[in-house]
């Protein structure tokens, strides 16, 4: 499990003089806080109230709170509940896309005109593609054994990322997303339940379920049903950081294609990871985990098992998706290695000292969102009716994410609508060339 | 299962001279066809095409088309698409109630900020209610077994009535509906897994499922939920069937309390309408129904099983709910006797028929809508956090609901947004005082 550090959201008061702020922040830099934003957020006579948005162990407040307070100009207030406002009510929710204003429309829509159409797919069950809204429907399906970094919290307690899935599906893609909470850990049990709720929806994500049960359900899902199933820890975290890694190549001048790759992590991400680069054709992939059956499950896609001391000597291309902060040590690292170390919010290595080491490149996860991935990608395939998810709408994707970042970034911003539109183009003809 | 009347929607041109449409109409008329809705979609230098509603029997167009062919300024175009145009993309959607523009929106709704709502609902379940759309979403559930009418389409097939009640919770109550097609006939099995994604929902309604399953998955599930679940083919239809009873007995100058109720049919609508009737006291109900099974149920309720002569024979009220049209003959009438043939589209007894028997008063299914009750229904029980429905809740819907018809109406008009508003109340209040 990844350790995972919480946004905390400070209030505090400076009086209107020159330094105010300055003295405030410095405490914090001091503190080794990184400031994530900021905003006035009151404005008085004499004083601001600032929201200070940081990331930090919930264990180092009070002693950032007394060296505020000891400022001469500034007072910790408390913390800010924007966050827990914003989701308040929730984030989605399920809107009539007709105006029901007459009987007449109500006779057409409900009982009794509703009865044509059901005959209708009753005759030709493909009519319910044009005559519900299924095909643009995706269920977000988790049993909360694996959240974010916060491990098995349940399902309920998952619901604020699966409607926050939703909620993003709807703004990029214009999709109706469905959380779907399912109370089963057993992983053929959960098969079972999804099957039977399936013929609701035009499309599944399975989302933040533990490995590896999440493996055995998606192969599962894939053989029995005719729609497309995503794991997206595992598919659309790895569409991304394909598209990362491939940039990180270039900014370094090495081509994936003529790399070996070490891939330090072979959980839900790193699989799939390992699953999309040798489908594009790279040549040599060796990986290490201290789990036995994830580097059997490693091997059983065509890479190579290997111990830490390996992967860092041979590979030019190192992927660190552990959740391990710190699991790579700069004498580790090979002079001119390309070094992505994924897991947030810390890093196997600090890009900044793996670059001291010698590295040739070096970046964090931080910018590795799948919200680049999923919207596109079920958007893709839900607009050519694909039956599947196939490795080329996946590599289509990554390509399509990589092109579009500028050139010094690794992607593209996930809110750019562009983007999204550009990766659901680009999947939807891969689904079509591949026969998806 | 009911015979339906399926809606058919003729194109029909008639030619800019006096008595044009007249003798349209006349032919329809004289075909034993009622008009529902008559529109002009367009209109040419001499002549207007109209779209015209009815309700008829498949099998009976060729000979209409005929006879309208043969007026000298009339000609059958077709079957307009009205119906299937509002269909089309299906009738709802998932929407994010955020605008989620900036950087610092994400951050807050999706990662990293979303991990501070999910630990705080970790901690203490209780704020799912707050911090999710949980508490204002409703799963419609269906396994397609029984289908307004229709009988066993399966559950694709009814997917368009279970958008068509989201859309109208959505309308009347602002609620999210949330369809479920379960590909599950076994009641056993379907509790299973309706009750493992139950947590996704603030409450369930059960729709469309054939009866007897419907009485063991709705029994179990309120066993073993805690949340609200209603099976509206029972008690939805029997708030709004009791709304009627209670206005036709006031404009007959019969009181329930004080009346013998006689029940035609004892399947799901049936024994929703009599688990309400003797919920609040009605003194003596008698049923008939073919069915020895249907006629236990009953029983155990406290009803007494009767052949239909004796119910006719012995009820002040009777209330018919079998689906087989014409089956109470007007010998059968009792002077005096108030009847509800409830039965769509063709009633038990014609009212005129029933009528010129001698009946005090006699009325149809037509204006017996369900969309008047479940709305409020919902929404009254999630306000206040209900647990569960109980009877005082349905009674309370259904006497709000008569109470609001106009004075010789037997329910007042589905559409009507201060009618959703006033159940709401009354529900939630009842669900308050009778500690659901």
């Amino acid at each position: 499990m990844r350790r995972m550090k919480i946004p905390e959201i400070l209030l505090i008061e400076s009086a209107h003089r020159p330094g105010s702020l300055a003295s405030i922040l410095g405490v914090i830099g001091d503190e080794g806080l990184v400031v994530e934003h900021l905003a006035s957020v009151r404005r008085d006579q004499d004083k601001t109230i600032w929201e200070i948005t940081l990331e930090m162990d919930p264990d180092a407040g009070p002693h950032l709170r007394e060296r505020i307070d000891a400022l001469p100009n500034a007072r910790l207030l408390g913390r800010s509940d924007r966050v827990f406002n914003r989701h308040r009510g929730g984030k989605i929710r399920t809107v009539s896309t007709l105006d029901i204003g007459s009987l007449q429309i109500l006779r057409d829509v409900y009982t009794p005109g509703v009865a044509r159409v059901c005959l209708a797919i009753r005759d030709n069950p493909a009519l319910a593609a044009e005559y519900t809204a299924i095909s643009r429907t995706v269920a977000i399906v988790t049993n909360g054994t694996a959240v974010l970094g916060l491990g098995d919290i349940g399902a309920l307690a998952g619901m604020p990322v699966m409607e926050g899935k939703a909620a993003l599906m709807a703004s990029l893609a214009g999709l109706s997303g469905v959380p779907i909470l399912v109370e089963e850990k057993n992983p053929g049990s959960l098969v079972e339940i999804i099957a039977a709720i399936a013929p609701s929806f035009g499309a599944i994500q399975l989302e933040d379920i533990a490995a590896p049960g999440c493996f055995e359900v998606e192969d599962a899902l894939r053989a029995r049903l005719d729609i497309p199933v995503l794991h997206d820890d595992q598919h659309g975290t790895a569409v991304v950081a394909m598209a990362a890694v491939r940039n990180a190549g270039r900014q370094a001048g090495q081509r994936l294609s003529q790399s070996v790759v070490g891939q330090v992590g072979l959980g839900a991400a790193g699989i799939g990871i390992a699953r999309l680069l040798l489908s594009r054709g790279t040549p040599r992939i060796l990986g290490a985990d201290l789990d036995a059956a994830a580097r059997q499950r490693f091997a059983a896609l065509g890479g190579e098992p290997a111990d830490l001391r390996k992967v860092m000597a041979e590979a030019d291309i190192v992927i660190a998706t552990t959740g391990v902060p710190g699991l790579i040590r700069p004498a580790m690292v090979r002079p001119g290695q390309v070094i992505l170390a994924l897991s947030n919010p810390d890093p196997e290595i600090e890009p900044q000292a793996a670059l001291a080491a010698g590295a040739a490149f070096a970046a964090d996860g931080k910018s590795i969102n799948n919200v680049l991935g999923f919207p596109g990608l079920f958007k893709g395939a839900l607009e050519v009716g694909a039956r599947r998810f196939t490795d080329e709408m996946l590599v289509a994707a990554a390509e399509t994410i990589a092109d579009l970042a500028a050139d010094h970034d690794l992607v593209p911003d996930p809110l750019n609508l562009a983007v999204h539109d550009a990766v659901t183009a680009a999947v939807a003809k891969a689904a079509r060339d591949s026969g998806a």
